[in-house]
């Protein structure tokens, strides 16, 4: 196996070069002062460049080919043979990518974040729009260069979420809105829940004293991670030793950090659980973007909204803020975290109608790659799908399309993946406390060991071993499917608004 | 000029490698988790192989040679001849380094950071010392690569002050210590300055933002840097718009942080200061370590130490710890942060005795590369110096051989530009006032604009193009002379202890 190391050795050494890019962009959004953007750009471009050109050498191709012949004779789930089947998928994607675009697309997207920054600031699309026009003309070309079966969108998808097509997404979504649209109906019908209490006064160095507790509850390791402050919220690894969340804290917005430090911790879970055997090897990964987004939306939702996690840790948050909740039950702070109404903001949006903000960026990203939304009607095209999912119109366009990073990065097909995720969540709990039914028991005890480990075995520790179709399939014991979602929020849902 | 242009962008290329490079330090000494140690040190081991490997590369070496012969034609003191010097000096150097060598020291220095760390928490030199054998070992194949004439250190010290030979620097150590004995011995007959007011407690919040205050009233440019928290302090560069300072506060000990910050920031504004002409070129750098330090030693001492300095900015200082300095007279604040007295922390040593503390490193690191002195025995041998030089004994190692970190980075040959920075800023400082005596008058109302203003002319701008003895003889009209640095000690220390 005299070539597999060897190639194995290579996409370590890019690997490096990747996690060090990474180091740079997490820097970028939490610390670099603005003068730096110029030559952080040209640093991430350099970087990109190389690791790109190593990549897509002659060498690695060579290799490649001689070690899949040394591996030929292996069985097929072998370790060796799983990883060459992600460095094929990896390597034929990459070598499709000249790598001009590929350095084009560093460039323009460090600049775009900055450019996105100060448009969303201003609250102007215009200033941002030549920006994206640019970037979707690159996204253009790379599905060009990936090549496609039915529609370019679907190459683009295929980035996030191997083997997705835009028509079963359409058709899931199709499923989900019809479900979702009866439940939204049921519960405008009934009494508003009131969410005031969660706008109270909120010390933003308390909520990062309560959010680190929690999380560090959860299991989350802060010896081989940090919590720090961004407008855009994320997770990102540098190996499974150094894996990064950050928070925007909103004084007068509870939910803001506290729940989004427990959704980038689910990311951060994922990262941090990877088989230390797979560390530098390409199977020290995610399945995919659904897969992750499954398990950050698990601990925020499933566990982190749940009235059993609440009962336990409601006094601890109420020690946190003397005199700020001090007259508030449980119930009624439950009820509150749980409020379901149409609002402006994705990242702040409830669990009932968050699919429904996804699907209206779904929308918008086929029509701007196949040409139907023209860049300067993002607005209008925007606010009229706000309207028409949601009824409710933004008042401008930070609160509009300029809140979301992603395209500002060029990730046009990213999306999706966070209902696809949202999904799986639901269907991976059910299936956890199906197999172990005392994860139950423990979760209202506030203890999560034994929901980490279900989830280490079954999801964390295989990596990107198996597609996420196959991932699913052997954890589940059945394909991807929508009726654990719709079932769980039916059920705490009609519970919460009493109907 | 094709070849000249060609170069110019492979070494441009090389640069953002570096500079990446050096947001992964930052990182690792400010925010890193210890976790991360293993994987930074591997992603630092990468990404210091590819810009040696570019850098050695026969391309390199061809465009060199190919563009040295487009320019043969042009002015000796062109921009393109002078660039063309220092690509050369690089070059050749850099050559003679197996890239193997350049590999295993990156990995070792990043490794050996967390192992002083731990030892000098653990006041234990004996945790130290097998990385201290490993990295001489390292810095002893260093010095017999680029060779050297009479002995290996001088091929050390080269690195960091082109040209310079032990022997000078004994030489120079030799003239400035008959000057210091003789200044110590007359301020030690004289009643001592009592600086326990500067052992108040500051809250470090407001250490911080009366820094902040200081440092940018000097021209500190926070659009293009920023402070933050680190173990030992330093100054680091992205490029001339992202040079970032760190600071260490001490709640008991005002100096620790104040000082430190001024220090690092006449690092920082060297940096900034580089002609933006020069931008991602050869020329973007400082003409040695020895020049680097004259700017911080300026800064620091000779107007942050001054009577005019603390005469207009004390009121500031007093408002900005309430209560804690109201009763303190600017005269006695002047004379406490200007006491004489042996002290064991080299980086919070007085100007008096400062040069005493790099001299007895500069013996130890001869000793150490010569193996007159056994790894082993640095704690004896260094408080054998320390009792011979300042007449005081470490307690123990941290407060000994372990308060440094430049040996954790195998960065032998160093210290000594230490002094020859600090002789170099009252020369400097001299001719400055001499050319425009309205610097001197500025400096009384708290005004930099017309020092800095002299600095970047003769200093920042001319960046790398000259060779340190030439820059000296440009900007002074002469060669680098002790007595302006002994003028300024004994004027201003005399006074001060009233002799």
């Amino acid at each position: 196996m005299q070539n597999y190391q060897a190639l194995l050795a290579r996409l370590a050494e890019i690997g490096h070069i990747n996690t060090s890019a990474a180091v740079l962009g997490w820097d970028q959004q939490c610390y670099m002062p603005t003068g730096g953007a110029q030559e952080r750009s040209e640093q991430l471009a350099v970087l990109g460049k190389i690791a790109h050109e190593l990549h897509v050498a002659e060498e690695t191709g060579r290799l490649l080919q001689a070690a899949e012949g040394e591996a030929a004779g292996m069985p097929d789930g072998s370790d060796e043979k799983l990883t060459l089947r992600v460095v094929r998928r990896d390597y034929d994607k990459a070598t499709k990518l000249p790598t001009e675009l590929v350095t084009e697309i560093a460039k323009a997207t460090t600049l775009g974040h900055e450019t996105w920054v100060k448009a969303r600031e201003a609250s102007n699309w215009a200033q941002f729009a030549p920006t994206v026009e640019h970037l979707l003309d690159l996204s253009r070309q790379v599905a060009e260069a990936y090549g496609y079966e039915d529609r370019p969108y679907d190459a683009l998808l295929d980035q996030y979420e191997p083997g997705m097509k835009t028509v079963e997404v359409e058709r899931v979504f199709g499923d989900l809105r019809t479900g979702l649209v009866a439940l939204v109906k049921d519960l405008a019908a009934a009494p508003p829940v009131d969410d005031s209490v969660l706008r109270r006064d909120f010390a933003p160095e308390q909520q990062k004293a309560f959010g680190e507790f929690i999380v560090a509850k959860m299991g989350y390791d802060f010896e081989r991670g940090r919590q720090d402050k961004a407008v855009h919220p994320f997770c990102t690894s540098f190996g499974r030793s150094d894996v990064r969340i950050t928070t925007r804290f909103d004084r007068n917005w509870l939910p803001c950090a506290l729940m989004g430090t427990v959704h980038e911790t689910g990311h951060a879970l994922y990262e941090q659980g990877f088989d230390p055997g797979d560390d530098n090897t390409p199977l020290s990964d995610a399945a995919s973007l659904g897969f992750h987004e499954s398990q950050s939306r698990l601990w925020e939702n499933i566990v982190g909204r749940s009235r059993g996690f609440w009962d336990v840790y409601y006094g601890d948050l109420q020690r946190h803020f003397p005199g700020v909740l001090d007259e508030v039950s449980v119930d009624a702070f439950y009820k509150a975290i749980n409020k379901v109404e149409p609002s402006l903001i994705r990242v702040e949006a409830d669990e009932v109608t968050y699919c429904l903000h996804i699907m209206l960026r779904f929308e918008m990203e086929k029509g701007l790659i196949d040409g139907s939304i023209a860049v300067k009607d993002v607005p209008d095209a925007w606010n009229a799908k706000m309207s028409e999912y949601l009824g409710i119109t933004p008042p401008n366009d930070a609160e509009g399309c300029l809140q979301d990073i992603h395209w500002s990065g060029a990730s046009f097909g990213y999306f999706p993946t966070y209902a696809l995720g949202t999904i799986l969540s639901a269907q991976l709990f059910d299936k956890a406390t199906s197999d172990h039914p005392a994860i139950t028991t423990d979760l209202a005890e506030g203890e999560f060991a034994s929901l980490l480990s279900w989830l280490r075995e079954n999801v964390h520790k295989p990596g990107a071993r198996y597609l996420p179709a196959e991932l699913v399939q052997r954890a589940c014991g059945e394909p991807a499917q929508s009726h654990s979602y719709l079932h769980y929020l039916n059920t705490k849902f009609r519970a919460v608004y009493s109907i």
